[in-house]
C-alpha cells in the first residue's frame, strides 16, 4: 500500500463553475428583499400550469414508489408525435443542462477544444471547465448577432465540440437557418455540433423543422430542447435531443440512468399535449417583450432584438443611474432582474417577461431611478 | 481548419454502460407478459405513498413553472434534523446514481483505479467505465461479506476511490460498522472512501450515526442515501451525501447545477415528516423478508442474511429447475425478479419484498416449478 501521499488531493473544481453554483445557489433568496420579489432573473413563463399538468402531477402521485421508465418511452413518443421526429434518435434529460453536459463527456476529453461565441449560454463555459478542456470563444457582432465566419475560422485539430444557442441566452441573437447551413457544411464531421433551441418557440425566425433536416443530412449534429421556458416545467428539469442515432446511442450510455423522474415524465406528456397554453405562453411573451423593448428605448436604454421570454437592454454609460443601481433599486422593490458582469457585460439587464401589471411596474420603477 | 479527419471519432461508450442501460431500458416491458406484472426486480416498497407526500406533491404542481431551489435548502434542513447533520455537509443529488457519478468525476481520471468489492452495486463499475478509470476488484467470502484485509491489500498508487455498499445490492452483505472503522484507518486519505448506505434503514445492525462519526473524523468519507427505497420515493430520484466540507464543495461545482426537480424537493421532505409511514415500510419489509428466506430455504434455496428489503437466493445447481427457468416461470404468471447473469451469479434471484399474497403467490409458483 502506498502512504506516501498523506495529504488529499487537489479536487478537481474550475473556479468558474463555482462561481456559478455559486450564483445559482444564493439567486433565489437574496437578503433584506422585500415579502414578495418578482423573479424575472431566469426567464421562467409568469403563467401558471395548464390543469392537464396539474392533473397528470396528481395522478403521478400515487406511484411516487415506484421508479419511472428509464427510457421515457412514453415521453418521447409524445415528443417524437408533436415534433415529427424518431423517437429512436430522441434522448431525454434532467433539463437540457444534464444533456449538454453528457454530449460533452463523449466526445470530449481534457485538453481538447470546445469552441462557442462570446456571451453564449453560461452552461458551455461549464461544460468545458468540468472536462478540463478549453473554452475556445470568438467575438460577436455588436448587435451581439453571431459571427460564424469568425468560429469557423477558429476550428483547430483540437477542437471536438461546437456549442451554439439560437435564440442566445443572455443576448437573444437568432442565427439564421442559412448561415448554420453553411456553417455546417464547412464544418468536417468529426466535430461534433451543438444547436441549443432552448427559446425557439418564441423565435418566429427560427424553424425547428429546418434545424431537423439538417441535422438528418449529417451525423455530427446534434439540437437540444427544454421544456423548462415555453413549456412552462422549469420545475420538472425536462430537456430532450435530436440527433444521429450514433451521437444519441453513445449519450445514453453517459446519461443518468433514471435521468428523469416520473412526475418529470408525467407533466412533460400533459403540457405537449396542452397546445392552446402553449399559445397562450407565446402569446403574452411576445406582447410583453415587446412593450418591454418599447418603453426600455423611450426611457433611454438600448435594446437589441430578442426572439425570446427576456428583454436585453444596455443601461448608457452617461445614464443618470447605472445598471447596477437600476437592478439594486428593482430588488429593493420586489423585482429581481439578472445583471450580466458574469459575461462582461455589466451595463446590460436581462429582465424576463413577466404579467403586465409587473411589466408596468418595472418600467416605472426603472423610469423613476432614471430621474431620480 | 483542419479537414483530414473526414470520420467521426469514436465516441466514449464503454460496453459495459450500454449493457447495464440496455438492460434497464428494457427491463419494465418484458414481451409477452400478463396484464399485470408486479415487478419485484428493482426494490421498490410495495407500499403506496403518505398522505403528506400527495399533498406535498399537489401543492408543488401550482409551481411548475417556476425553479426549484437550485440549493436544496429547505431539503438540506429537513435531511439535518432528522439525521442531527451540518446542513452545510449535505449534498443532494437526482438519486445517489448523480452523487456517486460526480464523486468520481471530481477525484478520479482515466487510467486511476477505483476500487471495491465483487458483486458490489453495478454503479460502481459504471462509474469506473465512463471516466475511462480501471475498476479493481476484490474477492468476498463465501456468504458474500466484503472482505475488507483483501480490498486494502489492493490498494495501489493507482488508487483514488474506493466503493463500498453496506448493505450491498445484490447480495445483501453488511459490513460491521467495527471493521470498517479499522478500514479506514488502514487507507491513507489521500483516497476518497465512498460508502453507499442505500438500504441503511432496513438494516438493524447498521447505526449511521456511528457511520457519520467516522466520517467526521477524517477528510476523505463520503456517506451516500437514496430516498428511493425505504422512503418510498423510487420516482422522484432523491439522494444525498454526507462528508467532509471539502468533499461536498467540490461536488456541488460538478453536480447538474438544478439537479433535483421541485416535485422530488417536496415530496422529499415531506416523506422525511411521515414517520409512521417509514417505520410501517421497515416492518413491512423485515416480516417478508423473512418469511420469503425462510420459505425459500424450505424450498431447497440457500440464501445469505440480507439486511435490506430484498431476498438473495441460489437455486443449486442439481435443483429440479434453474434460476432462469424459476425466472422465466414467474414472469410467465406476472411477477418480475431479477437475474444475476450480469453480475456472474447466474444462479442467484433477487427478489424484492412485496405485498403478502404476492409473496406467497411467489413462493407457491417457484414451489410448483421445482416440483415440474
Amino acid at each position: 500500500m502506498n502512504t506516501n501521499a498523506p495529504t488529499r488531493p487537489v479536487p478537481y473544481v474550475p473556479a468558474k463553475v463555482l462561481t456559478v453554483v455559486k450564483t445559482a445557489a444564493t439567486r433565489k433568496t437574496p437578503t433584506g428583499t422585500p415579502a414578495r420579489m418578482v423573479n424575472l432573473s431566469v426567464n421562467e413563463t409568469p403563467l401558471g400550469p395548464p390543469r392537464e399538468v396539474i392533473a397528470a402531477v396528481e395522478r403521478a402521485a400515487a406511484d411516487v414508489n415506484r421508479y419511472a421508465d428509464t427510457a421515457c418511452t412514453d415521453l418521447r413518443a409524445a415528443i417524437a408525435a408533436v415534433e415529427g421526429l424518431d423517437p429512436a434518435r430522441l434522448i431525454c434529460g434532467n433539463g437540457s443542462e444534464e444533456l449538454l453536459d453528457i454530449v460533452g463527456r463523449v466526445y470530449v476529453r481534457a485538453g481538447d477544444d470546445i469552441l462557442f461565441p462570446d456571451y453564449s449560454f453560461l452552461q458551455f463555459q461549464i461544460v468545458a471547465d468540468r472536462l478540463g478542456a478549453k473554452a475556445v470563444t470568438t467575438p460577436v457582432h455588436s448587435d451581439f448577432t453571431v459571427d460564424l465566419d469568425a468560429l469557423a475560422a477558429r476550428v483547430s485539430t483540437r477542437t471536438r465540440l461546437i456549442f451554439l444557442a439560437s435564440p442566445n441566452n443572455p443576448t437573444g441573437a437568432v442565427i439564421p437557418d442559412a448561415e448554420i447551413a453553411r456553417f455546417l457544411s464547412a464544418i468536417p464531421p468529426h466535430i461534433t455540433v451543438v444547436i441549443d433551441c432552448a427559446y425557439c418557440e418564441f423565435a418566429p425566425s427560427i424553424s425547428f423543422a429546418r434545424l431537423v433536416a439538417l441535422a438528418d443530412e449529417r451525423p455530427n449534429v446534434l439540437l437540444t430542447r427544454t421544456m423548462s421556458k415555453a413549456y412552462g416545467l422549469a420545475a420538472c428539469r425536462i430537456g430532450w435531443a435530436y440527433g444521429a442515432a450514433e451521437i444519441i446511442a453513445a449519450m445514453n450510455t453517459m446519461r443518468g440512468i433514471g435521468n428523469v423522474n416520473g412526475f418529470a415524465q408525467a407533466a412533460a406528456i400533459a403540457a405537449l399535449g396542452a397546445t392552446s397554453h402553449l399559445a397562450r405562453v407565446l402569446d403574452q411573451a411576445q406582447q410583453m417583450r415587446s412593450y418591454l423593448e418599447k418603453s426600455l428605448s423611450e426611457l433611454g436604454l438600448r435594446t437589441v432584438p430578442c426572439e425570446t421570454n427576456f428583454c436585453f437592454a444596455e443601461v448608457p454609460p452617461d445614464s443618470p443611474a447605472s445598471a447596477a443601481e437600476i437592478t439594486d433599486f428593482l430588488a429593493e422593490n420586489g423585482y429581481l432582474v439578472r445583471r450580466n458582469e458574469d459575461y462582461g457585460l455589466p451595463n446590460w439587464l436581462r429582465i424576463s417577461v413577466g404579467l403586465k401589471p409587473d411589466m408596468e411596474r418595472v418600467v416605472a420603477l426603472i423610469a423613476q431611478r432614471l430621474e431620480a
